[in-house]
């Protein structure tokens, strides 16, 4: 592994205080159906849902049930209050149509309350049931309730109760594990858990963050209360647009009949792939409280409560059959699948932000954070916030562009993307922008500007015509770094010492055409610092300047910014390799991160005089080189919303304003402290890379090694997912990351490391 | 070029007339801004909007404004006319504020109407000036007209009065003519237009089809009239996403203000980057006919005119300065720049299935169609449904996934993309599926495979653990075909004979490292189809059988479903490689189309076999090649979605409901005449792709020719978009795109070829 000047390092901007205790990760329990009630419009008629959902649930089921009822925000409390309507609605309908065979138990209860309003709700009731009879049981709950019937942004602002986004979805969570722990008693066959949100889905929560991304991180599936007026179609399908481009499962449609058939155009819009269910018109005088309503919507409601279980079982039989099918049908890279053991294929449900929600079977069934610390090798970088952007825009981009063809033309997001990367990375030196598809392929590009560059230079070309021969009149090397790795096709291999990947076995046909030298190294062991400058290679601004062009290119290939080096990764951000070695390239290579980890794109730099070597009178003469999707829109725009979020401090909390660096991400006590640890060999941090190697030998160390692999599994169970290359192990977080939550990894890391001396390997 | 059997070709199912009349193109000119105004919710407050804005521009101006306001789609008609209404306000405000300088014409009509509804509006009213004054003139029509109030799908299908969206499209083009000869009157110095839409963004209009997807082929940029109550911060947004979500810009948002504070939220989810106009609360009682709320809300009115009038201007300078931009910056694949002309960069403003959607600066500034005939090199294929349905699946995919973390994990998109290849292309030999990036990725990791199956039958592999040395026990070589062409980097361009691309000049590290045999070819000339079969190679199944294991491989890397071939491209639907060689590979790879041409993605599908000798004790014998973007969901699912769609009979009209086969495309007999035409050399056509050499001598022929070019300039003047391959053009559609259409191109490919003779190159 390579290190680099430790220019980041040397300063000290922010200490932060240490903290060992995590906030318990947001899981969502799936031992029984959780699901969000949302709107497309105010209120009208999802409470009414609610409650036939519940009624359905309780009142005619033929074995003992549980329903639980969550209000997360009510606003206009206490003369509204959702809550109660559907606790008193079911002692209503529970009156008219008594079932002795069931005891009943309903409750109703608020939680939180603004100081505005004195009135709290706590209310239960019981119906015994004939002798022999079995228990079933509803739990209301508003878990945060204001006074004024506004906006709960507007009500907690005014009000003076403002519910920070962690604090609802900590309250949430709570409630979901008393769901999850309903189960626990054997006598009950059924429970059943809806949410209820306040207003349409894109309303704003207390904290002024829209519900839709307010309860993104459970993705709780959805079902969606429509609209049967005249416009209700297009709010129906808009509504439903919000929840699908936030990552959510809709699961039902369902609206009250107003007569005009806006079920065949919602039903058309869905594919038949949604079921999309009428409710009989709701009487304009309820003189009976609904009764008749609710009992002619009976049948609906039953057809909507089965369509969430049997939703729910379906998702539940997948998770668990995903891991043996993949275990069956993929090939995953870099992996020997013999040494993948029996359940330990993870399945990814979803990801937010940093975090991956990954299902886990163990004990019980659930949908759990994982922190994505190695950053998807060196990918992944947007938070939750930047990631729904994204989204957004992707969704737009596909449906501006598609495919956009791009020799001789030109597109919006091509130009803007390379003017950026000219005005940030190419600033100063860069002149023209090649587009590929990743780091491989860009580096075969840059290969072959060198070599016609070098070519032109030294009167190495041929005449085109002629040229389609197999003679070769000279036989054109790089330079470049012993233990480097520049991507995987053939080209990029040629240019890397013989290594693991390049034997007979990996690569048959690779040579190795360079002269590859060791490149100084920076590393921290027992709390000191320390450069190795190895002897035959002096590190020399001289020397540089005298090596051949393409040698020149060669050594800034190796620091391209896509590469498995860490200055590399806030590059798009600010010190660039450029910055880092004080001296200018004729190509680089950019990929990775470029689009936040969205989608493969790479660019390929070059100056004017690399470009002019390639111009001529004939096509012969130009760069034969293609890629079918060359700046595919989709690439262009993910990395145009990428650079430009990552750079700016009002988006990006982690860059200074002052100037553009990226602040310290890593804890310096935290980092002296695992670099004298007993188990660590050495330790290197820069930007938003911390890496460790462990002390190993004969077979634990090289990258076969396995060694590390029982720490990464106690760091899984710590909600950190991290990769090792044999006994070198590291942590990355992206360029938003809060150095808070990098400091609760390194902790984390640092406990675990007081137990690894005790593993057995 | 590489032709294949006729399989496809002997079937003559189904004939159709010859057409050479193709419909007018729906251009969108931009000589004018033409905003459309579409609403977050019924009606409500949109017609109030374009009043302000027409009343704005046309009587506090100093100089002469002509104004058109459009009104699509009217139910309710005549009842409820909001052509009418801005008709009348004009008349009022005028009335009450009158402006002696300007002579002022205001017009309102309807063009066609319900037989529901048996009155017309044709009214004209005429306003002089005193003496000197200028003219100003406000034209509102009505396109069509339904007599009841619903939705217009309602009322259309209920009145007997359908129109097809083509029937909508085209008259307001009819339209937008007049707007755009607006300007020929030197006179007047600022003409603006406005298309009102009916009820909210996804209503259906008169065929069904939401309004935001009827119009999208136009994507006339967006003013959208939001929601100031309460639930309308949600009902705005959702809305927004609607529109963004098909590709629109919207350029401002604009309420009624209902004392909510809804632009707080709105202003910050559009993080300041939309403007959002507030205004003044509606009276309850217009007594005065709002005369007092219309001035009133006059500055907020001028505000939202400046701001579509400075978009307009933006938008335009842009894309007037994208090609020399492009020219500066951007380094195009496969082109040589010095033979790029002047002018002859094309702005591809958007796409909307098979059409670009290109800005001309020509003459007229005009946003005009571009069949996508080369069908972006093999790898467009959506039609305008399936385009939107793709870009809502991209918008929940990335805010689902993001980015992925892929060895060791599984998430739906990868293992249902893996399932249905293998259950599709791989059915009866495939079991593993490897993902990369792209063809030519592709085929390397299929090198790799082939490469250790071959070692691990000879007995040529190493202990891994001595394998990181340079030592090559033996030399392993492909059988390949020539003029094949299996990717750009360098290990797929090893497996190619030597070409114009694999020379000194663009590839120096080349060597050829196989024996390339001469294919069998098949082409049409004169009527007459001929089968050449080389002598040094005769293609017996017995041969084949006979071939080393990586031989064999490599023929079908050959055949592989992503490279310039024709069978290829119909073979995610209907026939593969597989079926029409009737040989099962070992090892297969596929890209291009598979994700209907949204991003890269490409998978290597191999046998158990193969994927077995991989597998060992130690990670080093595992297949180590990788990619950051592995299996990366948002590909993944967009392949997906688009083989699933190619395939299905009810999304694709193309498949035959009875078997699986695409219809054919090519009219055979437009495609026989071509062939006999004294320009041609040869022509073949297979699934969507139609072939044609020029008959060519000399400079003239080969790939570095520019024989063809003067040809498919004069076909982009027909609105066909096609690249040439030297003296040989092609014609590709999408396998969704109709005969009708394909025929269209030949008959335009036919009268070009008839003037062809006359071009001088």
């Amino acid at each position: 592994m390579y290190r680099f000047p430790i220019v980041l390092l040397s300063r000290h901007l922010h200490r932060r205080k240490l903290s060992s205790t995590a906030s318990q990760p947001l899981q969502l329990p799936l031992s029984h159906p959780i699901y969000t009630i949302w709107g497309s419009n105010t209120g009208v008629g999802k409470t009414l849902v609610s409650a036939g959902i519940a009624a359905s649930s309780l009142l005619s089921s033929s074995s003992p049930v549980k329903f639980h009822y969550l209000k997360p925000l009510q606003t206009g409390f206490p003369s509204d209050s959702d809550s109660r309507f559907v606790f008193n609605k079911l002692l209503q309908l529970r009156n008219r149509n008594n079932n002795p065979r069931i005891s009943l138990s309903v409750s109703n209860r608020v939680l939180n309350f603004s100081p505005a309003t004195t009135e709290s709700e706590n209310e239960i009731q019981h119906f015994a049931g004939e002798e022999g009879s079995f228990s079933s049981e509803l739990v209301c709950k508003t878990l945060y309730a204001w006074e004024e019937a506004v906006s709960p942004h507007l009500a907690a602002e005014r009000e003076g109760f403002v519910v920070k986004d962690s604090a609802v979805l900590e309250t949430l969570h709570k409630c979901f594990s008393e769901v999850s722990e309903s189960g626990v008693d054997k006598e009950r066959s059924e429970v059943l858990c809806i949410v209820e949100t306040a207003g349409g889905v894109a309303s704003p929560g207390p904290s002024g963050s829209l519900q839709c991304d307010l309860y993104r991180p459970f993705r709780i599936p959805a079902i969606l209360v429509g609209d049967g007026r005249l416009g209700g179609i297009s709010g129906t399908i808009s509504a439903y647009e919000s929840l699908t481009l936030r990552g959510y499962d809709v699961v039902a449609i369902i609206f009250e009949d107003h007569g005009l058939l806006n079920e065949g155009p919602l039903f058309s819009y869905v594919r038949n792939k949604v079921p999309v269910l009428v409710l009989p018109p709701v009487p304009k005088d309820p003189s009976d409280d609904l009764m008749e309503w609710f009992e002619g919507s009976h049948y609906v409601f039953n057809n909507l409560k089965e369509i969430m279980l049997s939703a729910y079982f379906e998702r539940i039989k997948k998770l668990h059959e995903m891991p043996s099918k993949a275990r069956d049908i993929i090939w995953w890279p870099f992996t020997q699948h013999k040494l993948v053991p029996e359940g330990g294929v993870m399945v990814i449900d979803s990801r937010c932000g940093e975090n991956f929600a990954v299902f886990k079977d163990q004990k019980t069934e659930v949908i759990t954070p994982l922190f994505d610390a190695c950053a998807s090798w060196w990918t992944q970088g947007p938070d939750a916030k930047m990631q729904a952007e994204l989204a957004r825009d992707m969704g737009y981009t596909a449906a501006r562009f598609g495919h956009v063809m791009f020799p001789e033309n030109i597109h919006e997001p091509a130009l803007n993307c390379a003017e950026l990367l000219l005005q940030g990375v190419g600033k100063g030196w860069g002149s023209r922008v090649y587009f590929s598809d990743n780091g491989s392929t860009a580096i075969e590009i840059a290969l072959k500007m060198a070599f016609r560059k070098f070519s032109v230079d030294h009167g190495l070309i041929l005449d085109c015509h002629e040229d389609a021969t197999n003679e070769r009149s000279t036989e054109l090397m790089v330079l470049a770094l012993q233990r480097s790795y520049h991507g995987d096709t053939l080209g990029a291999m040629e240019a890397q010492a013989p290594s693991s990947y390049t034997g007979f076995l990996q690569q048959p046909w690779y040579t190795g055409r360079g002269l590859f030298l060791s490149p100084p190294s920076v590393s921290m062991y027992n709390n000191k610092w320390s450069i190795s400058i190895p002897e035959e290679f002096q590190w020399e601004n001289k020397k540089l300047e005298n090596m051949t062009f393409a040698s020149r290119a060669e050594i800034f290939h190796r620091c391209r910014d896509n590469s498995e080096l860490a200055p590399v990764y806030s590059s798009y951000i600010s010190k660039t390799a450029v910055d880092l070695i004080h001296c200018e390239p004729d190509i680089a290579c950019y990929g990775k991160l470029m689009t936040g980890g969205m989608i493969p794109l790479a660019a390929t730099i070059a100056t004017d005089a690399v470009f002019d070597s390639f111009i001529g009178d004939s096509k012969l003469k130009a760069l034969l080189h293609g890629h079918s999707y060359s700046a595919h829109a989709m690439g262009c725009m993910a990395a145009v919303k990428s650079i430009q979020w990552f750079k700016d401090p009002f988006s990006n909390p982690n860059i200074t304003s002052e100037g553009r660096l990226l602040r310290e991400l890593w804890d310096d006590k935290m980092v002296l402290k695992i670099s004298s640890h007993s188990a660590v060999e050495r330790v290197v941090v820069l930007g938003t890379l911390f890496a460790l190697e462990l002390k190993a030998e004969g077979d634990n160390a090289g990258y076969g090694s396995l060694y590390a692999r029982p720490l990464l599994q106690k760091l899984r169970v710590d909600g950190v997912y991290m990769r090792p290359l044999g006994n070198v192990i590291y942590l990355l977080c992206g360029p938003c990351t809060s150095p808070e939550i990098c400091n609760q990894l390194l902790v984390k890391l640092y406990e675990r490391l007081e137990e690894f001396d005790g593993f057995s390997n």
